[in-house]
């Protein structure tokens, strides 16, 4: 089990999503930065399920306590620990699952890698894992603001199986318009197309896929460490280690496969007296550092695996079972919740690259600073 | 800067592409291991430039020299030093880019974050740092075989352009027939326009990106750290640190965000003594975990960004500047040379979660082996 | 900051002496394995303060909370977080300290990293930090006793100012045996003038070192990760890891430099069917790997800094200040509460130690174990 | 095995005593720094074998390559690649060795990890193991030059056997003056009868152990990462990763366990504008951070195992064998060339401890540099 990500800012996660509680020690945040624990109680409850019927029913107020690191409202240098306590926990929903592998569910694999698994619930698969997560980012954002004001991270809901959003322009996108419909997709056409397409789904105890773009605005240049950190690599890292995440692509993606060298290639010119590209088919990064453009990625989500449908599988023996409608809580679809996770994970990268830059600036200018 | 990759078993490259050589240490390689180093200079033999029309024609013989952990044949579990010297330097290919940005180098981006830049090639974001990455992959096969003699790792050119290869049973593919034809396609048809395509683009001084299809077989299940460290994450990871590539998926990837949860789910079954998936939308890993399936995934390249056209762009100081046709030597598409690269990638991290996952097996059985 | 400690069994602890709580995030544990929080509060017990009139009469009943990694008795595999929550804060006892650097305490050194410092007592700099260390290795302990069942670790107060206890044989001593005198020195004559010398210590407000010895048995041979993770490396980085540590020695330490190669060198010999050593001047670790034989370590302890003496100082602005007996509660002398804090690092480091060269074990034997 | 030293700036070393050849990869050193590979040799010839009748016979001129990371005498940023071929190698030396186990070699236990180990020498047990870290230490102190000019780090023979150096100021220590004399002590009475115990113990084919002392001196304040990687944690670390390394103190050490608190504190004063302290016990390091006074500790190094006197032992099976007098070329005396090599340790670890601190210093003033 690997629970620490991030080489400078650390956050280590723990908690299933059946057991006491989840949460996150930070590790390395700098000292002497304003955060405020209500805030990040306010990024957890973009992820919180039970928003609408579009979404899981279980209810969870997840409002974190913070037990250390914080003495009026600066950090102290020392390590964040921030913690929910599970409350909605209804055992019984999964006890006749114990002994059946539930199909593309975590049970199979986390028996063959550790001989048993959470006698309920996902345990560590669950996406309640990521509470963590966004909370070790809610601060990481609050640290990224006090040192860069005007960097930005955003994402939304770019497709629901398939309907897709039109192309946005990330610089006209705030959270708060993002955050006021309930699917995070900025285009009101296609998601009245969504909504429909999911409830649809739910009525057929089916559940949905779909994609989410992120962009990072702002971001300075020289962010990303090569050759194996690159910054694509640890975005595409992040991104992958979500549940049910199945693609990560950055700027042009699977259609800069398809292009010529002379139709990618992003001219440089001068602009309000900074460098910059013309294009942006790089998705700002370049050899595996920012270069001061939008930092654009996508991610794919595949639809989630608990259904309302009967489904065939086998139990521990091999002996085929059919798989009656589970009466757990759970998704038609996972998109728009997983809007700040994919957020949550690209601050937690931008804010470990812009650390480790710094020693590299600090360095050059001799700027010892004792 | 990050030159080392892998939890246990570890690489750390080092070389520029005009400097005095590039290789690798391997850290954490198990003592015992019959190794050859003949077998190390067979696989960089396959990431050679030089091979034909289609790729760079700057010959480099790349044999490897061992200069410790081996002996007579054998690992001694101390680290392997593995390197080969670079000959064919033509410094004076670059000399008039000192002070011009070419279009999606990584010339801007280097210097925005160290400040400087190797004054000749791209230093590390040449192709030829993989050659450490390569020859720490051709070692962890041999350790793979001598651990899992039946897991085969190996990739192919999927698609060039728009052209793209029939899909494949990976079952019936072998390197060697794949290594047979110069495009390393399977698919004879698709072959020969993808050939078209590059001779194409090389006449009109233009490049060709595409993609490359990775299957791993035989891999037990139980392999992957989740929550952060699951085995696509770093699947993901190894590939998106690749020069050039934009996109990763793993399984039905963009495709799983189309298709219902009923459509997606990989139904178990039981055959042949052991529990195995109907379908593999999942590409072998389901929580982060290997299942025992084929692992599947895709990388999608770019086409290179340096070309034999005229191309505008801005020099150190934003003055425009005209970059015309440029004398080095690279290649019109560099997805056949990708090949052995993608299956080195695969092998490194195939190979670091193996080890991993015996600690777990081990204390799980009480098997602590002494 | 950095707040993990270890490779493949890692802790990663949290909270500062007068916040919220404090405790430990456990990844690495394999599961299955049975842990008992009732024994890691057992563990807690024995180096809480308040115990006799030598040490600090704080209380603090250090019942420690489980919320994640433990279901019904057993580790998933998955972190193990375990907390105890601060109670009996007197923030008012420092309020005065604020802006005068207590001699040799952290204040000034916490200032000059931090650019501030906890407003109240000594933050992570405080005894109270060891609790994450001690949970964790009361966990990492039941760990042990599961895979190595003859495997002991203990430690006993072998000095305090000038008073030795004799020397002792570790195989006849146990953990019981030493907690049954509050000194945890089992030498029943030094215990006494030990005594007598802390209290006399008290009553003058100073307070008194000492040195602390530990004893690893049953350790089997081949742990211990050379060149840099020796096994004696790492048990000093442990110990030296420690509040008020100042030296650390293996085997002979500091008297093996008196010593002839002749005097030192430990001759091999063949006893019950195994190569064992006739002496063990090298206190159980050559070449940085343990040998089979008993694992043998001194660490030494400055006196606590904390006295109630009036001092000079300086304030923050460099002025003179008189520094008057302060009003916390501290230790006349720390050595019995830091004897399970000693036993502690010996188990982290031992642990992962065990875990690593399960890896080597494995693949020597092509054990793969799926 | 770890070959891997450091967090930011990190080496990695390679190479057995009788293989191809030694060396280092450094990752993490920053861009821009002037940096000479003759330098990088003048300090290898310092630990060189050779030099005189106290060290051992064996020739090696240990000049070192450079491969990469280097352009026009300044760091590119990327990782730096120093090795040193072997050429000196007598195989034939140690042929009959191969069944026996020599009595405080590392031969059985390497044998007990690993299974195997090197036919001939020490393998990475050998003292020739430390050119790696050496050249890395010659980097890192042409690094630390650029960015603290007044930055010095010394060591010296404080101690063979039974014969101790009177204390010395190491403000009025030089380098060129310890490297003056061949015993690197800078006391010429003590000098004197230290040669005399070396060379007797060489006449009797014995050999002797002793202690270095080290000093730091400019080392700013801020310096160590609590609570683990406090920074005498981390020099403790290094050193007793070294070959035959047997202890380590830092400050007072041992002695500050027999001192009161009101003996052992250092009352703080103000002197030329800053803050400092009257006394240094604690060693430049209070809490785990350097607080701008001298950094000094002392190692305790063992006597060299390799004896020309019949040593008892037994081979492979357990059967007792007479060890005849060695025909290698080995140190009667390990102590004037390990000077150089306990100054190596410390100029890593601070080196990657002011990269560290950059981090947080950075944050601290918002700048952020870009």
């Amino acid at each position: 089990m690997t629970s620490t990500f991030g080489q400078l800012y650390r956050i280590t996660t723990f908690g299933e999503s059946h057991g006491g509680g989840v949460g996150v020690v930070i590790d390395g945040c700098p000292p002497g930065i304003p955060v405020s624990v209500d805030e990040v109680g306010r990024f957890l409850a973009r992820r919180r399920p039970g928003q609408s019927s579009m979404t899981s029913s279980r209810q969870e107020e997840d409002v974190p306590e913070c037990l250390s690191g914080l003495e009026d409202g600066l950090t102290l240098g020392t390590p964040l620990m921030l913690m929910v306590r599970n409350r909605d926990i209804k055992r019984s929903d999964y006890n006749d699952l114990r002994d059946v592998y539930r199909p593309s569910h975590a049970d199979f694999t986390t028996e063959a890698k550790f001989g048993l698994r959470s006698s309920s619930g996902g345990g560590r698969a669950s996406a309640r894992e990521t509470i963590g997560r966004v909370a070790g980012a809610a601060v990481a954002e609050q640290l990224l603001r006090f040192l860069i004001p005007e960097l930005k991270v955003l994402a939304w809901v770019d497709s629901v199986g398939e309907v897709s959003a039109s192309p946005q322009n990330p610089d006209l996108l705030t959270r708060e318009m993002l955050d006021g419909s309930l699917l995070r997709c900025p285009d009101p056409v296609a998601r009245i197309r969504m909504e429909e397409l999911i409830l649809d789904a739910k009525r057929k105890g089916d559940t949905v896929g779909g994609c989410i773009r992120g962009a990072c605005l702002g971001v300075p240049p020289g962010l990303g460490e090569p050759v194996f950190d690159k910054l694509e690599a640890d975005l595409a890292k992040g991104m992958m280690s979500l549940p049910a995440a199945r693609a990560f692509e950055i700027g042009s993606g699977f259609q800069a496969a398809l292009m010529k060298g002379s139709e990618h290639n992003d001219p440089f010119c001068f602009v309000d007296g900074r460098i910059r590209t013309v294009t942006n088919h790089s998705g700002g990064i370049q050899g595996g550092i920012s270069n001061g453009e939008a930092i654009l990625f996508r991610v794919a989500f595949k639809a989630v695996s608990t259904l309302f449908i009967r489904q065939d599988t086998v139990n521990k023996k091999g002996e085929s079972r059919a798989l009656l409608p589970e009466g757990g809580r759970h998704d038609p679809c996972v998109l728009p919740r997983a809007v700040p996770i994919v957020e949550a994970m690209a601050l937690l990268v931008l804010t470990d690259h812009l650390l480790r830059q710094m020693v590299m600036k600090g360095a050059r200018r001799r700027d010892v600073g004792f």
